[in-house]
């Protein structure tokens, strides 16, 4: 089922313990829409560059299936880029560059072909431009996913951040953001109050301790993969979340049980995503690598009871 | 079948965000005896308290089953005393005093009643205390655990303590201990590194953020429940590794499907710890109580996967 993705398509260099890259493709529209384009063939992308953006990784969109018609070329103008440096541990960073360049005026135009997209995702950027895409969209899709970060949770952004996150199904934010949002240290309590904003779910993303779903009075846990080097953690939470949902769209399906194997879906593609720099593990996966790392988590958490 | 609980038994004075209390019942034996009651009936505990220890404590021990013949009381001294305050995220804490007292010179001596016992725990102590019990039984248990910490991690101890290390089939460290203990920041690497030293089994305890089991190359982990407020972390490894030890000890399988099991189960023990302050909520649990803590669990992390 078609998939709209709304999001940065940016350059990124990265520095992390392991090395050092040049301006890799990244960006949180990237990461969703490679890694939704493994669950469903009709993923949708809207986003702005600048002239400096390679054709060839346009081309490569097209060629994971990815509708690049909403991708906006800025001539004369340059594409975000960001750089960071990760620490030792490779969960703090440091940000040394945000240049917002084409993203300073972004206005998120939607394609005709793309109004009956039955799921949205909208990934990290201002509310405000959230908030133009729900007013766009002749209907409502089905499922509306909303990813943001901290930098939107202070003035003047909080106001219309909270605007928006009341009109979606799927929130996904990470521990302590949930914790700034809902001025609450306890997930449990961060996810009640953050609930009653307006979500139907909540995502709290831990990073390599692991995501939690919530939903009512029901919780879910997946693990992060206990990994042996986590190479660069750039866009892994993107990437949980095109995991989420494109299996969702791959499925149909919006039960909360099928909402845990989407959970499953995304930590798995996000175990990929940390295996290299930027998301070139993304670029290639074959159904087999996929199915096998589900089995890890298969094997990772699942434990049988037998009340004596 | 048999359980021999070796550990300290002790008072601690605990101050928490939620509150402080004045000097109450502690210690790792304390814990694992505890908790590991709760799945036999045959826990035998051995170690040294003042006169100041309470009658009452010790008639309690006696209420849950556990064996007192080995709690030596020595005349004319005091019990081992532990002072500390956490921080607000529960996580790190201050000690505030440490009065090691009768614990100085403890020298635990088995009774010949214990001699039979089929499952040994050796709750965190010296290392040399550790090897001596170990040289001290007749035969050595089907299954010898042991829990330590990082203060032994350090000349003039690191030694001895890999030397004890060598000898036992499940060792459990928490994550921070992990990486002291192997040099390794991966836990994956650290686990390799440390399996590498003679435990069959490593368990790495990852506080709010759940337990690793390690064995070959097998991995199984459980998330700590998520809980609206911990009240008091003191004592929850030490309830893990009772929890543990007591089941397999019921159930006698030491396959690593039975591990798993056990690992929830002493997940399970240590989410009732961290509710009240110190062992409080260990006195008194029923086994429906248990029952649905553990159902708790497997709603968190059981999900079905089926590949289209």
């Amino acid at each position: 089922m078609s998939v709209l993705v709304v999001g940065t398509v940016a350059f990124d260099a990265i520095e992390t313990p392991f090395g050092k890259t040049d301006k890799i493709i990244g960006g949180s529209g990237t990461y969703i829409a490679l890694t939704a384009s493994y669950f469903t063939k009709s993923v949708n992308l809207v986003g702005v560059v600048g002239e400096d953006f390679l054709q060839s990784d346009i081309a490569n969109f097209q060629q994971h299936g990815i509708n690049t018609k909403g991708l906006q070329v800025k001539e004369g103008e340059k594409s975000f880029f960001w750089a960071g440096r990760y620490h030792n541990d490779l969960n703090t960073r440091d940000t040394l560059a945000t240049d917002l360049n084409v993203l300073a005026d972004f206005d998120p135009i939607i394609p005709e072909a793309y109004q009956d997209c039955k799921y949205l995702m909208l990934g990290n950027l201002t509310p405000e431009v959230q908030q133009t895409v729900l007013n766009r969209l002749n209907q409502r899709p089905e499922l509306v996913m909303l990813d943001t970060m901290n930098f939107w949770m202070n003035e003047p952004f909080l106001p219309s951040l909270k605007e928006v996150i009341k009109q979606v199904d799927v929130l996904s934010i990470n521990d302590e953001e949930a914790r700034m949002l809902s001025g609450e240290y306890s997930l449990v309590k961060a996810a009640k109050s953050i609930l009653a904003m307006g979500p139907t779910y909540l995502i709290i993303k831990k990073g390599e301790h692991g995501a939690l779903l919530f939903n009512n009075d029901q919780i879910f846990f997946a693990p992060a993969l206990p990994l042996e080097e986590v190479f660069d953690p750039t866009g892994a939470g993107d990437t949980f979340a095109g995991g989420f949902l494109g299996h969702l769209a791959q499925t149909q399906d919006h039960s909360f049980n099928n909402m845990k194997r989407a959970v499953i879906y995304g930590s798995a593609m996000a175990s990929f995503c940390v295996e290299k720099f930027g998301p070139e593990r993304l670029m290639n996966l074959s159904a087999d690598t996929l199915e096998e790392r589900v089995q890890e988590f298969v094997d990772l958490v699942q434990f049988e009871i037998d009340y004596a």
